[in-house]
């Protein structure tokens, strides 16, 4: 068992990684004793897979057990949904001294997670992550939240599980092009904050989305939990430090908003925004680490950008980004591979020229 | 001007009380001045009186300032209106960087409070609370939330605002109901933590309530604000201690449950729950403290209880409570004026005949 240790100002929590952990009924119990009420909070696809195993675990750890589902993917992190939720809380008569474990992707993470935040004022959160994009970004961090029909992740808040528990081997009932992307943001830890972590996706980025050697999955989930956690550990609302995570975001963002969410996943988005955003980085970074960069990225086998995508549109939905502040949009950089930095305010006809060169000269060669 | 601080554990604000304090320009800029833009959200009876000064004072301080009203009354606490509130703060591009300031009574405090944990993952947030039981409770402490249809205030969370500013003269335009319903919260603090303030009301009720000497009213919100700043600074996430400010809550709420939020303001039915309370505190309290305490109540002039509440509605509205723990309700109860306590699990007998006795008796006799 790995454990990686997040501390946060309302609470200190650890995260648990070891292969085979849902079928490891001590680990749940230790987990779990303190509780006598959990409600599962999952999707219909991962119901199917783990939504019984998890159930008995918990059963056998001596918890009443609930398990609630909801339709696989993004149209879920709704108000209505969350609505739908609360209303099967309130009817089962669960306190607030009962667990919610949130057992799926990254859809799940955020609306269960926001359901715990915000029923009787907060309740007590379990992540259960099980696609490597959750494994390794999105169950850590306390970033929890749904989706206005204006934009997406506008409402929500910061909110800490009290444990987070990841098994790589559930990776395994993942399709290929999941786990690709997120690799992406795997990537994205390399490229941040670890050369070493980066060097070694050059080396064995198959066997991270093969799952050949589990040992090596746990290792690489453990390192991106780790940078993951200082960051967080060190500006959890985001007011500076954090948004660094955001690298290849912001382009990334613009791109699913453009394509109406219905082409890429999250991941691939952010892939593409780190291409933008490596050339963006032109002043500061040396060609030979942008050329290490780029082709390492174009191992993810990105599906192609619409003919339809224009500059204009992704710059219009940039404008839109929750994290824009008033005085314009921030971008996050590359100074080399393992170190970024924020920069206010790019000159927009560069931009405009890596938009066009980079993603949408990509576009017409398909 | 009166500052009393609130120290929790996310940030540590000012409670900052004066009569006139919204006709003070110099003191709204100090607060203000660190914002460029506001967002006032208020009800439509608060705005006619008092929208139009709060946003010349803020436009004054330099804020790009939007004014949002919503329906008056406890219906406005819903999802439906948050996802409105959600809805113009989106189309009017209000950002991370911008204030919301929540003007009017409790309703209103609870709702913006919790657009503003909500919007963007939480925006800064300050209180001018209109009304008496808003200054003394509702605006400090950091609860917000609204109604699900299954009952009240079950979806929420903590969330501290950056600054309280209260002015009492602003009482002025409160109905004389409306100001009696606060003094049962100000009673309910003297009798739970501070026997000075209850014997200065034994006193001044009177001239509290007809705002007859505006800076004794101030001294005496600064008191309740003192009291409740002490214990949420000790408990804010009501984890123990801080459940004491629910002395007269479980049988006050469950008297606007089984009226359906109809018949009562908030504090007069915290005024009925306070008479029961105090009759169950029989085994601790004197006899005289206990008549004394009854007579302060009795000046309030509480309202009827209609004919058809019967001792098992308000049996089965307090099962539904949501302070309520799976081992059973919680009653806070008193030992001498001035000093409550937790109990588990009264017989239920005796419940029943308080009750009958204390309440319903009172129901036939009108």
């Amino acid at each position: 068992m790995k454990t990686v240790w997040v501390n946060t100002v309302n609470n200190d929590y650890p995260i648990e990684i070891a292969p085979h952990l849902m079928q490891n009924t001590a680990a749940f119990g230790q987990v779990f004793n303190r509780f006598a009420q959990a409600v599962v909070i999952t999707d219909e696809n991962v119901r199917k897979l783990y939504g019984r195993q998890l159930v008995n675990q918990l059963r056998q750890s001596g918890l009443q057990t609930e398990l609630l589902s909801v339709p696989p993917g993004e149209p879920s992190k709704s108000m209505n949904q969350v609505g739908k939720l609360f209303t099967r809380l309130i009817e089962r008569q669960i306190t607030r001294q009962a667990v919610i474990v949130a057992l799926g992707g990254g859809v799940v993470g955020d609306l269960a997670g926001f359901v715990a935040a915000t029923y009787l004022r907060g309740v007590n959160l379990i992540q259960v992550p099980t696609t490597l994009l959750a494994q390794v970004d999105s169950s850590v961090g306390g970033k929890v939240g749904i989706n206005h029909r204006l934009g997406k992740n506008l409402i929500g808040s910061f909110y800490q599980p009290q444990h987070v528990l990841i098994d790589p081997y559930v990776l395994q009932t993942l399709e290929m092009r999941e786990r690709r992307a997120g690799a992406a943001e795997v990537i994205k830890y390399g490229l941040i904050a670890d050369s070493g972590l980066f060097a070694q996706l050059e080396t064995s980025l198959e066997a991270l989305l093969d799952l050949t050697d589990i040992d090596f999955v746990a290792t690489v989930i453990e390192q991106c939990c780790h940078i993951k956690a200082d960051i967080v550990g060190q500006d959890e609302r985001e007011q500076s430090f954090r948004a660094l995570l955001n690298f290849g975001h912001t382009v990334g963002h613009a791109l699913e908003n453009a394509t109406q969410y219905r082409v890429f996943l999250h991941g691939e988005a952010v892939a593409y925004g780190m291409l933008a955003a490596l050339h963006l980085s032109i002043d500061s970074l040396c060609s030979t680490s942008l050329e290490r960069a780029i082709q390492l990225i174009r191992r993810l086998s990105l599906p192609p950008i619409p003919q339809s995508i224009t500059v204009d549109q992704l710059l219009s939905a940039m404008q839109q980004d929750k994290k824009r502040r008033p005085s314009g949009q921030t971008w996050i950089l590359l100074k080399t591979i393992g170190s970024a930095f924020m920069s206010e305010n790019l000159p927009e006809i560069r931009v405009r020229q890596v938009l066009n060169d980079v993603l949408l000269a990509r576009r017409v060669k398909k």
